[in-house]
Formats: C-alpha cells, sequence, structure tokens
C-alpha cells in the first residue's frame, strides 16, 4: 500500500460538475431530474460513459442504481457514492457531488495504485429525494432489501403512474426487484454538501458526521369557531390563528432554549376560511423536530405536544396531532468514521464532528452496511435551489480525503 | 296620525324569509344571490310581486335597485331596505331580513294608516356584498351618484365579464347610471341581523346603532430566508414565519388589551415555499382593524405597524405594509336614531345601543342622507352562511320597531 492516494484537482472537480450539471437543467436555471425521467437516464448515461473511460466494470441493477466497481483481491466491497436525482428545480450539488467526487476517488486509486485489496465500487443510487413517488431512499432500499412488494404498484407519480410502470419504461423488470439485494459490502462512505451553514460559517472545509439526526414531524390541527372579523370582539372570539401562533413561537423559543443541534421549523399553514374579514375558525400547520439523541427528541416531542395542549384548552380549541414521520437518529459507524478522521489529518484537510440535520441514503445504509459521511460546505447554506455551489476548491478537498480514506479501507 | 303603528307578527316574518329565502339556495345550503344573476332577478321578481300585492308603485332604477313607494302628501321620502345580493353561499337574513321588514312595515302602515305625510318607500338595493364585483355598495352609491364611469367597464367578474355587460344582460342601460341619484331622501333606516354575538350573548332583541366602525386593512409582507429546516440551527434562521407569528400575538394582544370595540384580525396567511422541511423565508398575512373612533384607529394603526417594525428588525428580517382600505368610522343621524330608539321605547322593545363592526350600505348613505340602522339578533352571531339565524319571534319585533319609526319619520 503506497502512502498516500491521488490527489484531485479542482479543475476535475468543477469539469465533471459542469458536465453532470447541465443534464436536466432548465432554461431558468434549476435541475429537474426525477427518477426514471429522460434526464435522469442521461445523466446515468453520462456517469456510465465516464466510468467506462476510467475501465470500471458497469453494471445497474434491478432498481436502477448504477456501479462502476474495481475489482479487488477479496469479493467483498467497500462501495462509495450518492443519489442521482434531484428535487424540483434542485442544483448541481446535492447528491451528484457524491457521485462526481466517487468518479474522481475510484479512477484516481485506479491510476495511482492499481488493483485494491477489497473490491472498490461506486454508485450512483437511483433515488432519494422523494420527488416523484413518495418512497424515497428507493436505490437504498432496494440494495438493503427494504422494499415491500406492494411498493411497486403503490407509488404513484402526479400523472398517477406507478413506480413499476416508470420502470418498465426505462427496461427494468420491476418484479426482479430483490435482485439489487447485496450482501457483500463491508462499508458505504458517502460524501455530500452539507446542506447548512455551519461549515461555510466557520470557514472549515470538511464535516465528519457522528450521527444523523432523529425526525418526528406532526401534523397540528386546531379548531376554533369562524367569526366576523368587525362584529366579534376580541373577548369571545375562539380564533385556531391565533392559538396556533401562539404555540408555533412558543415551541420555537423551547426548541432554541435547548441549543444546537435541536431544531423545529413550522414549515407550511393552511388558515381558513383566510378571508380579510373572517376570524379563522381552523388552522393547520407541520411541526418538524430534529434532534441527533433520541431520547432528547422524545421529550422535546412530549413537551410541545403538551404546550399545544395547554394553549388550546386555555383558548378553548380543540387541538389534534396527527404523526407524520417518526425516525431514529443513525450514528455512522466508529472504524469508518475514524478511517475518515484519519484521511482528514493525513490529507491535512481541517474537519469537525458534525451531526447532519437532513436524511439522507447514508441514514438508510447504515442499517445494514458500515456506514460514515463527509460533508462539504455549501456557500450560504444553499440546497435544493439553482443557488447551490460548492467551491472547486472545497471540492477537491473532500474527494481527495475520500480517496485517502478509500486507501485505507480498500487497499 | 293614530297612536300606534301595525305590529309584525312571527308568522308573517317566518313565511316572507322561507319564500325568500330559498331563491338562489344551493342543494348543500347556503345562497348564492349575486349581483345580476339569475337568482338575484328572481329574488326582485319576488319582491316586485309583494310591492304589486301591496299596491305600492314598483320601480327599478338604473343600476337596478327596486323600489316599492308609497306616495305621501309630500314628496319628500323615507326610504327604508337593505341590499338583496348574498355572498358566497350566504345564509337568508344578511340584507333579506331588512328588505322583508321593510316591505312588512311599510305595507302594515299603508293598511293600518292609509296615506303619509311623507313619501314612505322600500328598496331592495342591488349589491352590498362586493362578491361578483369588487365595487361593492353599488346599489347605494348609485343613489347617491358616488360611481365613477370608469367603473362600469373597470370592474370585472370571475369570468371576465364587466359590470356594464353584466347589467345589460338584466336589462339594464349602464350609461344612464346618473339616473339612479335621487335628491329626495329625508331619511334611510336600515334594519339589519347584528353578525355578531353581543345582542345574542347579553339576550337583548334590538340593538341601535351609534355608529359603523371604522376600518384599517393592511397586508403584511414578512421577507426572511428560506433555509433547510434539519441543517440551519435556530440561532442562524431568519424564519420569517416565527416573525410573522409573534406580530400577529402581539398585535392582538395589543388590541385585546385597548378593550371592546377594537378589534383586530388576521384572517389570511400566505407562507411561503411551505414545505415540511423548509424554513418560511416569505410571508404574507392581512390586518383588519376596526374601531369606531377614528383617533383611537389611526393610534392603534401607527403603533401596530411600530410594532411590526421592531419585531423584524430584530430577526433581521424585511417588512413591508399594503394599505388595503382605510374607511372612516361613520356616527347615525342623531335624530333618526333617537327616532328609533323612541319607537322601540314605545313598542316596549328593549334596545342597547351598539357598534356596528360590519360595513353596510347605511355607512354609504349616511354620507349623504340622515341614515340610522337596526340591529336584531344572529343565533351563535353567525353571518355569511347558511347557518345564519334570527327567530321569527325577534325578526317581528325588529320590523315592529321599524313600522313604529317609519310612522314617526313619515306620518
Amino acid at each position: 500500500m503506497a502512502d498516500v492516494g491521488p490527489t484531485i484537482t479542482p479543475a476535475e472537480m468543477a469539469d465533471l460538475v459542469e458536465s453532470l450539471g447541465t443534464i436536466g437543467e432548465q432554461p431558468g436555471g434549476g435541475i429537474i431530474r426525477h427518477v426514471y425521467d429522460p434526464a435522469w437516464c442521461a445523466a446515468r448515461e453520462q456517469v456510465a460513459t465516464w466510468m467506462r473511460e476510467a475501465s470500471l466494470e458497469v453494471r445497474e441493477d434491478a432498481v436502477g442504481n448504477l456501479f462502476g466497481r474495481l475489482e479487488g483481491d477479496s469479493p467483498r466491497t467497500i462501495l462509495t457514492g450518492s443519489h442521482i436525482d434531484t428535487v424540483i428545480l434542485g442544483g448541481r450539488y446535492d447528491g451528484g457531488l457524491g457521485i462526481l467526487s466517487a468518479l474522481a476517488a475510484v479512477r484516481g486509486l485506479k491510476q495511482h495504485l492499481g488493483k485494491p485489496r477489497k473490491s472498490l465500487e461506486m454508485v450512483a443510487l437511483c433515488e432519494e429525494e422523494d420527488s416523484r413517488f413518495h418512497g424515497n431512499f428507493w436505490g437504498t432500499r432496494g440494495i438493503l432489501g427494504l422494499i415491500g412488494p406492494e411498493e411497486l404498484e403503490a407509488h404513484t407519480d402526479a400523472n398517477g403512474m406507478t413506480i413499476a410502470d416508470a420502470m418498465r419504461e426505462v427496461g427494468l423488470a420491476p418484479d426482479r426487484f430483490r435482485d439489487s439485494v447485496r450482501t457483500d459490502l463491508d462499508a458505504f462512505v458517502e460524501l455530500h454538501i452539507e446542506q447548512g451553514r455551519i461549515l461555510f460559517d466557520e470557514h472549515v472545509p470538511l464535516g465528519i458526521v457522528d450521527t444523523i439526526t432523529g425526525l418526528y414531524r406532526f401534523r397540528v390541527t386546531l379548531e376554533g369557531r369562524t367569526d366576523h372579523a368587525g362584529t366579534t370582539p376580541m373577548d369571545l372570539r375562539r380564533d385556531a390563528l391565533q392559538a396556533a401562533a401562539e404555540f408555533a413561537t412558543r415551541m420555537t423559543r423551547l426548541v432554541a432554549d435547548v441549543g444546537r443541534p435541536a431544531v423545529v421549523t413550522n414549515g407550511w399553514w393552511d388558515v381558513r376560511p383566510g378571508a380579510w374579514n373572517i376570524v379563522p375558525g381552523h388552522v393547520e400547520f407541520s411541526v418538524d423536530l430534529r434532534h441527533p439523541d433520541e431520547a432528547i427528541k422524545q421529550r422535546l416531542a412530549a413537551d410541545i405536544r403538551q404546550l399545544g395542549q395547554d394553549i388550546a384548552a386555555q383558548r378553548g380549541i380543540a387541538i389534534a396531532y396527527d404523526i407524520a414521520s417518526d425516525v431514529l437518529p443513525m450514528a455512522m459507524h466508529p472504524s469508518i468514521k475514524a478511517e475518515l478522521q484519519a484521511a482528514a489529518d493525513r490529507c491535512n484537510v481541517k474537519w469537525m464532528p458534525m451531526v447532519s440535520g437532513a436524511g439522507h441514503d447514508s441514514q438508510v445504509m447504515a442499517s445494514g452496511v458500515p456506514t460514515a459521511m463527509l460533508f462539504v460546505p455549501s456557500v450560504d447554506g444553499r440546497s435544493h435551489s439553482a443557488a447551490e455551489y460548492t467551491s472547486p476548491e472545497d471540492a477537491a478537498r473532500g474527494a481527495t480525503v475520500l480517496a485517502e480514506a478509500l486507501r485505507g479501507l480498500a487497499y
């Protein structure tokens, strides 16, 4: 094993980002590359071409994950990559940068060091963003055997097409989805943009993830009484909006007082009937609570629910909660994480430990494969936006550390 | 002049309400009777029939107000009535009850007392609710000469039809709108449902309006920053929704602390982008502030605006206000109001002075004609709803007092 892996250059990363980033790009800016659509096919074809040029063994699985393999002495496999789909009008970096870093790292290692001890493989995972079908982590779940057969007909897109039909349309055989399952994986490493502004604000070029945060989502429904805005005295109202506004501000203060990394967001609101001159009688809004410590997450969730009940009772308003998600935090694998930390140190790249506040393929992969993640900065914390940007220098630093870590794991 | 006017019975009022209330009623309940639509025409035809049966002189004016006249010794006229149009899925009482009470009162007076000293006239005003065209008080403004010629082509309905074309469709000549102007009116008296719950809660059957409240409406726009709900720490957010929620709760407290009759309502909300996992970057919501004292209204408006600016500045959020309405309070005419009070006392009907929190034809009429208003209770304060209800007993009491007041004014 050589002393050090390949150094990936900013120019190499900039070229790759530019080439992949134009596929699915819309006239007004922003990428639409949804699973099994033409832009998705074209992007995969581009990645396959690059992998073939690097003499990797190219293969797609039954659900549409695309692999480039460098066979090692052992069939046991070190896997790296990310997802190739984007949200509606997404950017060039979310998902894409993990695939391009994997390409740069694996082809660099092959050129630099030749055949590895363990097999080394990169992947363009087919779906993570939940933008076309509501069955996200489709690619990773295929690899782990976590797809239920009923899902093939249950998930439909906005046009009513089932995910099974969408798969057939691009030449995949949905009935063979179980063939995607892998049992040869010893590690998965994913590089991703931060999607927040911690690295950006701290001027640290690399984050190594300790935990992917736990998520608790519920819908709040408040039922008060619709009244005329002019003729109903303030003291006789049962205004659902005022109850909701008090609840939102107080839950936010409660979570903010806990400090980082606790977060809560009230992202969508439905206020009815929604007229100038009518006191709102019915309000629904969302609560998205995240914490990487499951016990704290559950305690905060209970405190918030109690707070809402108290406010509603005080105001004579009915309150109901519908849980939409309750996802456990996922710790990254200690030894894979240690490999990433050691690689960053060997490359002299400054790094900091981080919590991932967003969900990732790694969160699902970690339930079956030793997994760890690298974060690179997003300028201004932008993500899910045409404005996503990671400098070529930061991208190259991240890819170089990834290559060095893969060297540690596979050579 | 006889000692007392006619007594209107609950049965008479119940019959009238039932007959008019089925015109424009929808299969699921609620009335759609928009100006110049078929239900509106049918309702007017029913009213015209009743007026003819009572031997009133029936006439429509250029904008579609429908009159029934009892000629007196003098051509000077005492007018009573209300609007015949409804909101979308409105009830049987808002507007309608004022017309039916006018009918019962005028025909009762004619039967009971014959020819009056001053002429007595009832009216079904053509439009008040602003539900089809955004040019409300159309009927009353026609009578006062407050319609601008440009309005005929400027107001369009949801299908793009101009108000001029809608008038032509029902046989009116829009170019003659100025012919609607009246200069012979000595008084206007309108009976209306309360639309709130003060009379209902106080168990008082009649309100006599002192003032129609002043209105100040503005749209608040808050511009923060859209961020990822998972990856953006609470202390780095510029959450437009949180700023809006704090502003709404604090302005509500501020106005509630002033006490009755000050009211403020945040009726409609637009929170963008409106997703579970995105911190809202852009929020617009409405402020509808009412007070019958113009000085207090303006001071409250200024305090609210300042409060919003302080909250926005503290949170690093941009705030803007767009004024939608700034309507002066309108005092009812002292001598007409005194006539109503005296009539209620003569009829032994308990009454209380009230502020009207809603706008009414009377508010506009008062700018050119001595005007006063009677309120009858709305059960549960319901209005603009299929659930509107005023008991036949309360309706009869109101109509009897109206008749007695008209007797005082016209005989």
